[in-house]
Formats: C-alpha cells, sequence, structure tokens
C-alpha cells in the first residue's frame, strides 16, 4: 500500500489522550465531579459550537482567538470559547429556570499560540461550577470559594495552593479615588493584572508610556496594587479616609467584610489572599474575582504578604526580567502555566441575552490540562513510580496444557460478566502459557483462573491471586467447584480492595484518589515518563 | 437593557441538555461504560476536529456532510464525522500500539437534515468500543456482540433488541454469483441495505433502471437476501453448489459458522438474526457488521424470519408506503429512529493512514440519542411517572425560629462536607421555613437538618428523613448531639439506600440502572412529558 501523501498528525494545539494520562486526567475529572456533585450540582450540556452572534462582544481583544466554522450555507457559527456565556445564553433561553447550580465538564477552544509543554493548548477542557439566582449578598461567593478548596483537596494538593481574589468594585474606586480618567479604566485595570507576570516598574510604564497615564496618579495606584493581606488589608483600606468615602469602595469593602466572615464559618478562610494586583481581563465580571496560584504556577515578582507593607513599586525589578526566568525554568512543566483555576461574579451576563432578565452568577472555572501537567509533573518528582493500570480487569482465564480450552475459557468469562466481575481472557485458540501471563501483567490484572486437564475434567478451576512470594501458602492458586467460583472470586476481590485501602492509608500516599503511587525498589528504577 | 438583535437560539441540529433528560443520558452513559470496563476496555480522547486529509476518502458520497472549520490561517481542518476514522489514525499514529480494545464516548457531527423528534441531531454522542490486534479468528468479533447484549441488558431492555448479522464476504460472493458486474457491486450492495426502508419491489426497481442491472441478477439477488435465520440460513447456503463454491462465499461461511460457535459459548446466539439485507453503507468494513434494531426502531417491510422461507420478492409492497407508515406515527419518537448500535469488521482502514503496517479491528457503535429517546419514551409510555432527581443531595440543612442561624448552617454543612455529604442550604440570612422545605422537596433531597432556638443552645440538631407517614414515630426528627450528626447521618444514608435497593427490586423496576419508576397515584397523573 502506497505512503498516503498527507502528514499524520493532529492539528496544532491539539493531541490526542490515552494510556495512563487518560487514566490520571478521567480520576482528576471524577474527584471534582464528586464535590460538584457534594454541593447540589447539577450538570447540563451545550453544543460545541453557537451562532457567532452569541459570542460576540464577550471576549474583547480576545475575540480574534475564536474558531470559526466554515460557511457551507445557513447559519453562520463559532466553536466555543468557554463555557460561561454558552451557560448564559442557557439561562436567557430557559426562562423557568430562576435559580441553579450547574456544572460543565467540556472542551473549549482558542486560537492561541499554544505552548504545549506548558499544558497551554487550543483545544483543552474546562470543569465550571457556577451558581445562578437571587440571593443573600456573597452566600454563592463563598460556597464556591470553600468548593475550590474541596476540589483541590480531594486531588491531594494539601493546601499548597492560594486563592487569589479581589473585587472589581474595589479597583474601580481605588482607581477613581487615584485620578485615572473614567475612559482609561479597564485599560489600566488590564495593566494592573501583568502584576503577577511583571515587575511593577515595567507596568507603570505600560500605563504612562503607552496609555498616557499621568505619572503621578500611577504611583498613588502603585502604592495600592502590590498589597496583600486578608482582613488587616482590609481594615487600611477602610482606614483611608479618600478611599472609604468612595461609593465603589463602600461596595466592595462590604462584600469582602461578609465574605470573609463567611469564609471562616466554612472554615476555609486561611486558602484566600486578598490582593490587589488581581484584575482578571474579562469584561463581564461585576463583583469579586479570584483566581487559584500553586507552588511555581504562576512566578510572581510582586511581594509577599509581609513585603508588601512598606513598597517601593519603582524598585520591584530583579536582575533576571520573567522571560528569562522562563526560559531558566522551561523544562519544568509546573512553571508558568499560569492560575489552575479562575472565576468570579458576573450579575450583567444573562441580561445582555435575555434584554430583560437579569440572573445574578457567580463562578469557578478549574483548567484541567494545567492540574493534570502538575498532578503528573509531581508523581514523576516523587521518589515513586505511580502505579496506575491502564485497564480495570479483576481476572484473566487462562489455559495450560496442550487443549486451550477456548470455549471454557469463554463460558466462563461470560458467567464472571454476568455477575458484573470484569475479566478477559486470550484471543488464541491454543494460547502459550507466557503469552497469558504477560497479558495480565501488563495490565496488573490482580487475580487469574487456570484451566487445565485436570480442573477440566473433574469441573474446577483454580483461582489465583497475582504476584504472591515464593512460599506463600495459595502461590499455586486454589482449587474451587467451577459452580462456587464467582463467589470465591468475590469474596477475595473485596478483601483484596479492602487491603490496599488500608495498606494506601498506612503509606500516607495520595497522589490522586484511586491512584496509588508506590515506593520503587532500588532494583527497578522508576522509567521516565 | 435593550433587547438583543440575534436570535436566542443553538445552531440547527444542536440542543441543550439539562434537568432530568441529562441525569438519564448520564446514567445510559455509566452503564455503557461499566460493560466497556468489564470487558478490559480503556479510553482514549482524540480532538473534535481532525486535519481535513485525514477524513478524506473514508465517507463516499457521506463526505459532503462533513462540518468545515473556516479558514484562518493555518491549517485545514474538519468536525470528526464518527470515532472510528480517528481511531484508526491514533492507531497509525502510534506504532507501539499494536493490539488494544479502546472505547470512546465522544460527539460527531453531520450537517444531515435533522429530524429532531425522532432523535436524529447533527451533533450527536456516540460511544463506540473497539477491538485492534491480531487474534485468531472471529474471537474479539463475539466479544463485540457480546458486549452489546450486555449493554441493552444493563439498560434493562431485557431481549427486547435484535442484533441483525451479515458478512461482507457473503454478501460480494452472492453479488458474484448471481452475476453482478465487478464494477457495480458496491452500487448494487447500496441499493439492497435499503431492504429495512423499501419493498424489494423498490429495490429492484433501484438496481434495474436506476443502475442498468440486467433483471434476471436482480431476481437472483432477491431470492437470497430477503433471507434471515442462524445457523439454518448458513446451511442452506452452503447447501446451494453456485454459492459454496466462491471464494468470497467460503471465507464468509467459515467465519459465520465459528461466530455462531463462540456466540453459543458466551450464551447470547438468540439474540443474532443472520440477515442477509443487512449491507451497512461505509466503504471500509471487509467481514462481519451488524445493526441493533429495538421494536419499532427501525419498521421492516421484509418478511420475518418465518414468513423468508418462501419469498415472492416482488409482491412484497404493502398498501402504504413507508413515507405514509412513518408520517402516521410520527408522533411516536421510537418509531423510524434507526438503528440504535451498529458496527463491523474493519481490517484495512488502519493501513490507509500508516501506508504500511495493517491492524485488524472490529467495533461497535452505540448510538446515545436514539437509545435516550427511545428510553425515555418507554419510561413515559408506562403507567408510571419517573422519579428522576435532578440533584444528589442528602441533606438540606435548615432554620427554624427568627434567628436564621446562618452561620451555624454554614458549619453544619461544612461538616458534612467534610465527610463527603452531599449537603445544601439556602442562601438567606433569615431563611423562611416553607422556602427552606420547597427547596428541599423539589430535588427530593431524603434528610434534613433543623436547627431552633432549643438545638442551638444545647449543642444539638434534630435530623429528619422527609416525607414519613404521619404517625411515624420519628415524623418530628431525632434530636442528635451535633458531635454524633456525621455519624447518624451516615447510618441513616446507608439503612435508606439498601431499602430503597430492596423495594425497587421487589417492585420489579429497572428502566434505567439507577433511575427508579414509581407507581402513580390515580390523584396526581403522569405530566406530560
Amino acid at each position: 500500500m502506497a505512503k498516503p501523501k498527507f502528514e499524520l498528525k493532529t492539528p496544532k494545539g491539539t493531541k490526542d489522550w490515552g494510556g495512563q494520562d487518560m487514566v490520571i486526567r478521567d480520576k482528576i475529572f471524577s474527584t471534582i465531579t464528586e464535590v460538584f456533585k457534594r454541593h447540589g450540582g447539577v450538570t447540563i450540556d451545550t453544543p460545541v459550537f453557537e451562532l457567532r452572534d452569541i459570542l460576540a462582544g464577550k471576549y474583547g481583544e480576545d475575540s480574534k482567538l475564536i474558531y470559526d466554522l466554515a460557511d457551507q450555507g445557513g447559519e453562520i457559527c463559532s466553536l466555543r470559547y468557554d463555557l460561561t456565556v454558552p451557560f448564559a445564553r442557557f439561562l436567557a433561553m430557559n426562562k423557568d429556570i430562576q435559580n441553579i447550580k450547574r456544572y460543565h465538564i467540556a472542551k473549549v477552544y482558542r486560537r492561541d499560540q499554544p505552548a504545549m509543554t506548558k499544558g497551554r493548548m487550543r483545544e483543552f477542557y474546562q470543569c465550571d461550577f457556577d451558581v445562578a439566582g437571587t440571593y443573600d449578598p456573597m452566600l454563592p461567593d463563598a460556597e464556591i470559594i470553600r468548593i475550590i478548596c474541596e476540589v483541590f483537596e480531594g486531588l491531594g494538593w494539601n493546601k499548597t495552593y492560594t486563592i487569589k481574589l479581589n473585587h472589581r468594585k474595589i479597583l474601580d474606586g481605588i482607581f477613581q479615588v487615584c485620578g485615572v480618567p473614567e475612559d482609561k479604566i479597564r485599560t489600566i485595570s488590564s495593566a494592573v493584572d501583568k502584576l503577577d507576570k511583571l515587575p511593577w516598574a515595567d507596568v507603570r510604564k505600560e500605563m504612562t508610556e503607552e496609555k498616557g497615564l499621568d505619572g503621578e496618579v500611577a504611583d498613588r495606584i502603585g502604592e495600592w496594587v502590590v498589597l496583600k493581606g486578608q482582613n488587616d488589608l482590609l481594615e487600611r483600606l477602610r482606614s483611608d479616609e479618600k478611599l472609604s468615602a468612595n461609593e465603589f469602595m463602600k461596595q466592595g469593602m462590604t462584600d469582602l467584610g461578609l465574605l470573609f466572615e463567611y469564609l471562616e464559618a466554612f472554615n476555609v478562610l486561611d486558602r484566600v489572599s486578598f490582593d490587589l494586583s488581581l484584575a482578571r481581563g474579562l469584561d463581564y465580571y461585576t463583583g469579586i474575582i479570584y483566581e487559584v496560584v500553586t507552588e511555581g504556577s504562576a512566578p510572581s515578582t510582586t511581594p509577599s504578604a509581609e513585603q508588601a507593607e512598606a513598597p517601593k513599586p519603582a524598585k520591584k525589578k530583579k536582575g533576571k526580567g520573567p522571560d528569562a526566568e522562563d526560559d531558566d525554568r522551561s523544562n519544568d512543566p509546573t512553571v508558568g502555566v499560569g492560575s489552575v483555576a479562575a472565576g468570579g461574579r458576573y450579575d450583567n451576563l444573562v441580561g445582555m441575552f435575555s434584554g430583560k432578565t437579569q440572573i445574578p452568577c457567580v463562578g469557578i472555572s478549574f483548567g484541567v490540562d494545567r492540574i493534570f501537567s502538575i498532578t503528573k509533573a509531581r508523581m514523576a518528582a516523587a521518589t515513586s513510580t505511580s502505579l496506575v493500570r491502564n485497564n480495570e480487569v479483576d481476572v484473566y482465564v487462562m489455559a495450560f496444557g496442550g487443549k486451550g480450552f477456548l470455549k471454557e475459557r469463554m463460558a466462563i468469562c461470560a458467567q464472571l460478566w454476568e455477575a458484573g466481575i470484569k475479566a478477559e481472557f486470550l484471543y488464541k485458540i491454543k494460547p502459550k502459557v507466557p503469552a497469558q501471563f504477560k497479558a495480565a501483567e501488563v495490565n496488573g490484572v490482580p487475580f487469574a483462573i487456570f484451566l487445565g486437564d485436570d480442573e477440566v475434567a473433574a469441573g474446577k478451576v483454580k483461582v489465583k491471586e497475582m504476584g504472591l512470594q515464593e512460599g506463600h501458602p495459595e502461590k499455586e492458586g486454589i482449587l474451587v467447584d467451577l459452580k462456587d467460583m464467582v463467589a470465591e472470586v468475590k469474596v477475595r476481590l473485596e478483601r483484596k480492595k479492602q487491603l490496599d485501602q488500608v495498606t494506601s492509608q498506612a503509606e500516607g500516599l495520595k497522589v490522586v484518589d484511586g491512584i496509588k503511587a508506590e515506593e520503587t525498589t532500588p532494583e527497578t528504577p522508576a522509567p521516565a515518563s
């Protein structure tokens, strides 16, 4: 057959998922889904493409990243850019739904220049949870923060993450008080948003030289936007006479005061950093905004909370610029992936579609591909190889001797399947014994059933746990009547499952729920992953 | 706010999924996934779009239905049309994978004229399971048939489906022996494939008048393609001297003989109808082909197995043509949705990409949207309303009296969430009691926790099972120390879960695993769905 003339690849910025990566990613999905359901979440599914008009005017200058479908006659459509705008469109169309806690796990599309080693792709998954409805202030907002914490604790991140949090109205208030002209507030806001990647001096330069802001105004902004804290920072804002007189500031400070109280009741206040440099690009946010960063995921040149007390904004630049830093650490996939989750309150988006009915919303979007990259890098970096099974088969059914016993193996599999037990056999009429063992071992199948002349003649099978040590009394398997086989296998599977749980807990192993990492013995070094 | 100028809708042939439909569809997915894993399946994920060259030349005249992405600079891409071609491309790219049982559940895209009431859409889900690898003949093929049966039994269809089965080489052999010229075999094959929708007379007309086949040749074909059976039909083919001398026929008959043996060992032979009218449109099939139909899903004008014994092909036309029939029953969503699953063996597709390495494959694709339509229609048609909960919340935490006890409710929820218990509270500082009850009841939440002045003062809560009859000793709930709350709730949830299972089994209720249908009392008629 002639070699095909086209290149054999997936489109730029996309990839196939398979093998252990897929297993790990599925575990991440199920951990996240479990948390979403624990909070009463229900899921919806929307089309992968929308009428182009629906997406228009929602993403600012990022609109150029939208994938369009070809005009093949009929409607003009584009691939979805996120799950938030389709959700707002869904709410506007379904007027009977006035409140909902909805989650949605699906792919979104952005024609970005991908940096694939850093986990950024053109096709990638988002896991969104949003609360829509009119409620008392900050209650859904507080639950979203709690959900973020439960997701990362569920993933075993054990407090190695920070929720950076700010409020659009506080930012706008600061800009007003510092003297930013009304028509420059949005563009100055997006300059501030770069403080997680650029030193203050660069951001100040962008404000003054590129965006024409008065230098003194910029300096006044610079005194505030480098600050971080919690109630202490809120207190500091309140004690500033000019700021506390501003109407936006008042609303934002009331919100955050309530939020901090509620986060304490939810026992997650320590996870939150009130960070005045966080601005978030999207136009539709109206209240609190937040971004989750983890160790190394967003190298910051802004000072820490302690250093921030007496900032000297113009002198923050380090010896190395952020690009150099990026280059130095470009082989570490956990560096520079940006935030691993982000969101905020958007009270006006539904109204942009419905034309009248507003439904206030607040939500969070988890970047699963980034979370995956970090999870995998941590598994590889630990002094352990990961034992991630490709499939979940419980029992491998094998024949011994020259007869192959094909139909007997098939009938035994049918019996096991009937009982819900996951089973395989080798697709050979007369399989060789080593080939059968290899097929079982490559997937870490825990049990085997052996069939030989003696067993078949006696109406029995041998049930054997794989990997038992030499000298173990059941090393050669135990003989069981065919009629008792299913019950025997079920008992042993249940026993093994409980034993594995105990072992995992005793060893304190928890990388991703259900995936157990095992210590490497010195003789078998971890393979490069 | 001004009314937006664009139409608020999803693109043609697409829809949103939410509410109970989403719950039912998710249950269908999990039933199917469970079966796939039981047979050692592992999943992969491929991009929603492929380079256009990958899809070119795979779908015959249906290629016009492919969705193209706009050319925005860079690569030329199209949305995937099925999951089979991307799977073959995946195998060709990953040369280390020589065998795999892979499943893939994802959306595919076809610019068809949709008949949405019949469950046909432009964006729809497929659930595929394929076995790739070089094995002894017909073993993976037999397991695929077994998987089909386990899926539909798992969905509770209880043998109300038939797997129509044929073999490409038997069809080709019959065409050769009957005298179809080599260059007409494919087009005559696709005429035969219409026998599930058209009477023989119409198909014969297409063969002779449209496609220029000799009338006598058509009549000879007509004697065979209306036949159905199992080993009996295979015997009849074998006993025909001309047919049994044909090389294609020999290969096909050997395959089917083996297959029927294996299906007997797997205990599913009774589900299969060897049907010589089944041809399947796609070019890439090389061995057995099959399609699953259910009661009414594919109205057939071909005779039943018994009637088929002595066919008079030219007289099969009924008084009503199939179009009229379609109109008559257009309100029944189970009619005319076509097959609910289909597939076959394709041994040459991977080689079309790799250029040399062939990997033989056999697989099945479940049409979930059609399965969903039928499942839902059956639920509505039964004398029962379905009790499908929208969310899975276990406990609703409520305040009594005027104080609201907001932070106490929040702290209790945090405790429940910490223990993995699904819990909600009303997002109000001082919620009214009826509003809290309504929020719990609308989702069928089974338990409530009450907080009033007395409980809070005593460090206790009331745990109440919802919906208990008047006079039940625990109708008002039981008082529990706050520190024992989680343990108490866990015990009661477990007890209720087991009780519900027993009740469901006793009532013989199984619509979809995990979804319980309850009898309607005469006072509350089932709402139209």
